[in-house]
């Protein structure tokens, strides 16, 4: 088991994105077998990459007020939402308020890569 | 893309346990291909059952005072704690105060099981 406080976990910037770090807070050097938990902050009037990859998104809202962009448009998130950015999906994180914006992403490994298709 | 807000999720009793309640608020439903996502309330007094199985946790602690059991003792979690509990290990959550303790938990779909190991 591993115990810890997320703030205890080592702040990095995010590669090429000012204003945005992310707390790698259970990885695989933690004996997670399956998938990571991640922590981001996004400052005021930063975001995320509008971007897609193979992986999935799992998303908690901690704090802050944001904005969740997809190609059919943008919906606004706050503490207590709950987004799932399902594989190949366009998506991109905004923090549209006056405070940090922060949430929860998990993401699976790269093995898995593939596999769900495969087991469906 | 699924965009919610976790209190809106169906509030199910979690099984045979008194005092606590889960929402799967995102699931293999939604088009989560790897892991599902729930919030656990647990009440003043309560606890979920000290047992283990195959499958990790991963768990966010949101709200209120609780204890994470485990063989080797028993560690204080509040607000931002993060524990992975690792396949096959002992473990219990428990809600030491006065108001609700709410945690979100992650676990890996059934498919998964044995793949990790397989791919190690």
């Amino acid at each position: 088991m591993k115990i810890k406080h997320w703030a205890e976990v080592e702040e990095q910037q995010a590669e090429g994105l000012e204003g945005v770090t992310v707390r790698w807070v259970i990885n695989d050097g933690d004996g997670a077998p399956h998938f990571a938990m991640r922590v981001f902050d996004v400052q005021p009037g930063r975001s995320t990459p509008y971007h897609n990859h193979w992986w999935e998104h799992e998303v908690y809202v901690l704090k802050g007020e944001g904005m969740v962009v997809q190609e059919s448009g943008e919906t606004s998130i706050s503490s207590g939402s709950v987004i799932l950015v399902e594989g190949d999906e366009m998506h991109q994180f905004r923090n549209t308020g006056d405070q940090v914006f922060r949430f929860i992403c998990l993401i699976p490994f790269q093995w898995l890569e593939g596999l769900a298709q495969a087991h469906a």
